[in-house]
């Protein structure tokens, strides 16, 4: 099922190039520097529950193309919000998403579960209405194997660090649990905050409220909100974590006054602030971010662009992170501009910036990123961590930024088993990609090597300052 | 002319794969959903007039190229208001057709027409000044025979049914005439109604005083205005109707209470409507139109983007739909909220979305369609009805609403003649597409074999709610 | 390091056709009707300067990429305001490039200076630390030779004519001073008035007040500063110049009564107007230009989208065009229907349009290009002017505004030694799309040919009506 071959260019010269790019860099530690997989998997290292609690129940790709050909949430087995009745037969769901396992053809899930299901479970054929049985069952044997438990799956992927994400308010009590335990395995937290620098988050007031408590600094003031920040990223810091992250509607940041900011705190306290209050909170929330980190070091990851809960109803029923997330058009050149105008020469800055608006890659991001020495431009994301949007990461990009103001790849997933497949297809669609400039002549293939190796590896411990501490 | 090959990928292997996907999907019928010829084709199935009348003058790719280098409308023959001299001679406006040839080079119309002069007249040079009239008089006799009168180019291109698009105020006599006619070819109407559903329409209110008048409702009131809508669209599903077609400039759309929606009706008739009103209003009709597909079944279209008329000089002299339409920005992720909150999710709707803004495809277009079950995506539509904008079309969608959230191909032409052409191109680049899938080991190919008859030929009937009728 | 097959396609059928095409083209002379260079290098004809302040200093591409991955301002030798310290030694500023060289791997700047550096310098490996001083001290040396000077490479290069660009209150004493020269090298201005249609630009209101004074018209009003344009257009006529260029932040346009005008201009003047009447000012300038084109027939150019100096600290410590101008979404359909209501369809006015927001090129400028009669298509530009930009470019105009709505390639460079490489570049790249087409059986072999040296000498000449001239 797995070609050697897969997502290399079909011209018989550019695919010998990639073959022999790859060749070098196959081999080379898989460095995670962000992702959503839930740090309790590593501090416990259970077993996972069954197949598709594991494979298919958590993630949003899955559901949102099963539910757009019109399947229910509830037949998915998605926990629903005041507790009706939902499909708790893990066998069952399977089988409704190997019936509709067409439905992927081409995708990214596709590519991900065909090389998770071969190489983690010896599962060969695509999934069917046919083979559906067979493939839940030998994957459920599988998972009471030591070898598919969560640190084995860590030390086989050959994964030198990961990053998990995490709720500034998360008492990091795993994290400090696999840094107590007797296991080398390098797993990191990153900082979060949007729970409370969006006033439009759930709980916004209490979770300022919370985040004054845990500091012991008073979160209804300006200065005492930052000093809980600042606090609040040390413990973050002492666990490991290099970067903080954030997930805004658009990149609007602001510079305003600190008598502006305390009234702007009032107004989204109060519950009662404008759309406009609440995004300039958010922007003047992003630049407060980056004067942090120029004092204590932490990278500070923008991933612009998702409206998300696009459907009230699917909000409202089933909760958020359910595939109805969609992206609009995103301005980063107005946008950014009180930020970089504050701090975006400062050499201790790094900002890297992901986009779900393409159109940005070549007008705005690429120039930004190859003139302002704080800026690296994150991977493809999200609906573009896929063979054809990956590859047009590069076409649009490397010709204004280069290869050395991009940041590496991040696998961004909540599904460890797939952590290796979405490595190796980045890895395949970069060698693709370089395979192209060999070919044409526009670069030697001695330096494709080079660069090839960048990417894979060396970019990302730099953007993410991971170099000292391996 | 036409080689066997064309459009396929130059690799070798990619162009063997694609030989053998097409070889299986030349043959099958073509489907037709949504397109401009006129019933009256058919129902009177008359001799068609001279060349130039037939191919040139009322295309308006071929007359906006011309002018755009020059040439007058006048001396292509584009009927001009007010009756100013203009040329009657065929021969004269295929002769200046000819001469310019060389500026349709890559252009979708040097495609369609090559295709159509080799196939259907013999013709197989390329046009040019020197083989004008010699190109002219074979078309011209050969347009005196039966072989090329309406119903038998139907019956040459294997046309197993094709839609027009009729405005809701339409007697539908040609419609009723080929129903009671001794024809087995089945054509049906779509129900149009952007006169009545755009204050911006020439004589709108004249024209929402027809429509109360055809049904018997007072449609000078809100809900007589919609009854009358349900009225219609009963006479246009009597004829076949499976679909309802919508040109809005935007794709913005309402959810208002009914006495806002009163409010507004009487705004847009008083003829004294701001453009925010009138907006609103084409909205609010979009979601309207939505709920009485969920009793009546009706798919819905939107061709959302045009700005139409963008030369007031071009529009005041030579009327509308002559090259002057430009497409602009559109946002779906903000417009298309309100109606997807309102019957999003009902299992009764399809709603077939139109973009010509191409960096909707991946940023929204194709999340939307990949969570919402009632959405799908409509072919690479009128600008991008052309080799690289289909090939965009999947490249930019696939691999985030897979193949199963397209509508298959449309042809959307008023030019009868072109149809196979069209056809031939579209299953061309799909499997140009699949074949690249297939030799960079994506998709294995008697997947793609599948894919290749779903795109071509399942799909359209799926979206269209013609399956059972056929 | 040249290869003889650099930028075309790799596959083996590909590459020969598109090596036939280039065969063809490859010695026609370079038209290079837009660019930078600076006009007193070919009045005086001296000796460049040390490699680094030839090569390096001015060239915002490499002082931009340079300085986003640390390096500052001042070690690379770019004069700072105030007179701070910076590099004065060349050779350490060319140390610093070329230890950095691997930063441009697959940017432009790589392949224009590895032509560059073996066509002239005979310097053949890519620059490193290794070989800086050695290729430092070649190209010092031939820097002292005849053969450097500006006129010897203009013939060199085979240039058949060279404009340059330069502002409306030049005194054009160097163009002036080339017209006297013995040399036969045609070199010839371009008006370009920014410096008093932008109301943001430095000096504004005194630039305008010079204007007056060097055409003896009361520049002070609406009717005395369109005369004043309008006489400043004949001296630059009487030196050659067929174009006005105008690069604006956007492509708005406006076409106001005089009154609005004059009240218009005495707010700009009073350095009060708001944002709103500036960008109206702008606007209606356009369309100014525009009218008097009818009269001179002057071509105008139309460079929309830059934000320019995005960085304030930049800009206030090293002045403008550093590499920190950002591109920004631009809005041509709404932006331009003013101008071509009015002056549109008028067939002696010709308006070459650039951008630098590629989703434009299929959605806008390719349907206006392929409709108005006076319009037309610049090559890529800026951030595009590369092998994927291009390529880009071609790909997403061509199906809709075909090749002869097109204006031929600008070299839009400060930097002469570099013409050649720019040249070849964008050749071989039209070569390489064209290959595509004739591979696919798009286009026939023989017309590629014709389209080829179209695209690379006819339609230059014609765009910018210089065929009667040459």
């Amino acid at each position: 099922m797995l070609h050697p071959d897969r997502f290399f260019p079909a011209d018989p010269g550019m695919r010998a190039i990639a073959r022999r790019l790859f060749e070098h860099i196959e081999p080379l530690p898989l460095i995670c520097p962000h992702g959503h997989t839930d740090p309790a998997w590593f501090a416990q290292n259970a077993y996972f529950a069954d197949p598709a609690q594991l494979l298919i129940v958590p993630d949003h790709y899955i559901l949102r193309m099963l539910v757009s050909q019109g399947l229910s949430f509830e037949e998915l087995g998605a926990p629903v919000r005041g507790g009706a009745a939902l499909e708790m037969d893990g066998r069952a769901i399977w089988r409704r998403f190997a019936e509709n396992y067409h439905l992927f053809r081409s995708t990214p899930v596709r590519h991900w579960m065909d090389f998770t299901l071969e190489t983690l479970f010896g599962v060969e054929a695509p999934l069917s209405a046919k083979n559906a049985d067979d493939s839940y069952d030998r994957i459920a044997e599988a998972l009471t194997t030591d070898a598919l438990r969560p640190r084995a799956l860590f030390e086989r992927f050959n994964i030198e660090l990961l990053a998990t994400t995490d709720s500034c308010l998360d008492d990091l009590a795993h994290h400090s649990a696999i840094a107590d335990a007797d296991w080398a395995g390098r797993v990191i937290p990153t900082y979060r905050p949007d729970s409370v620098t969006n006033p439009d988050a759930p709980g916004f007031a209490e979770n300022l409220m919370r985040l004054g408590q845990m500091t012991g600094e008073d979160a209804a003031t300006w200065r005492g909100m930052l000093a809980a920040h600042r606090r609040r990223r040390q413990d973050f810091i002492a666990l490991g974590a290099t970067a903080s992250d954030h997930g805004h509607p658009s990149a609007r940041t602001e510079d305003l006054s600190e008598a502006d900011c305390e009234t702007l705190l009032q107004a989204v306290l109060s519950g009662e602030a404008s759309d406009a209050q609440k995004e300039a909170f958010r922007g003047q929330m992003l630049t407060e971010m980056a004067r942090m980190s120029l004092d204590d070091g932490l990278v500070m990851q923008l991933h612009a662009g998702p409206r998300r809960n696009h459907s009230t109803q699917v909000f409202e029923r089933f909760g958020p992170d359910r595939g109805f997330d969609i992206p609009g058009a995103t301005n980063f050149v107005d946008d950014l501009r009180p930020l970089l105008n504050a701090v975006g020469h400062d050499s201790r800055l790094t900002v890297i910036l992901f986009t779900l608006d393409e159109a940005a890659y070549g007008r705005e991001l690429a120039p930004l990123a190859a003139a302002y020495p704080c800026l690296r431009l994150g991977p493809a994301w999200w609906f573009f961590d896929s063979p054809e949007g990956m590859m047009r990461y590069r076409v649009l990009t490397t010709e204004t930024a280069g290869y050395y103001n991009t940041a590496g790849f991040n696998d961004d997933t909540r599904a460890l088993p797939s952590i290796q497949a979405r490595h190796d297809m980045a890895r395949r669609i970069d060698c693709a990609f370089l395979a192209h400039q060999v070919a044409e002549h526009r670069l030697g293939e001695d330096e494709a090597h080079e660069v090839a190796v960048d990417l894979t590896y060396t970019l990302a411990k730099r953007a993410y300052n991971l170099e000292a501490v391996s």
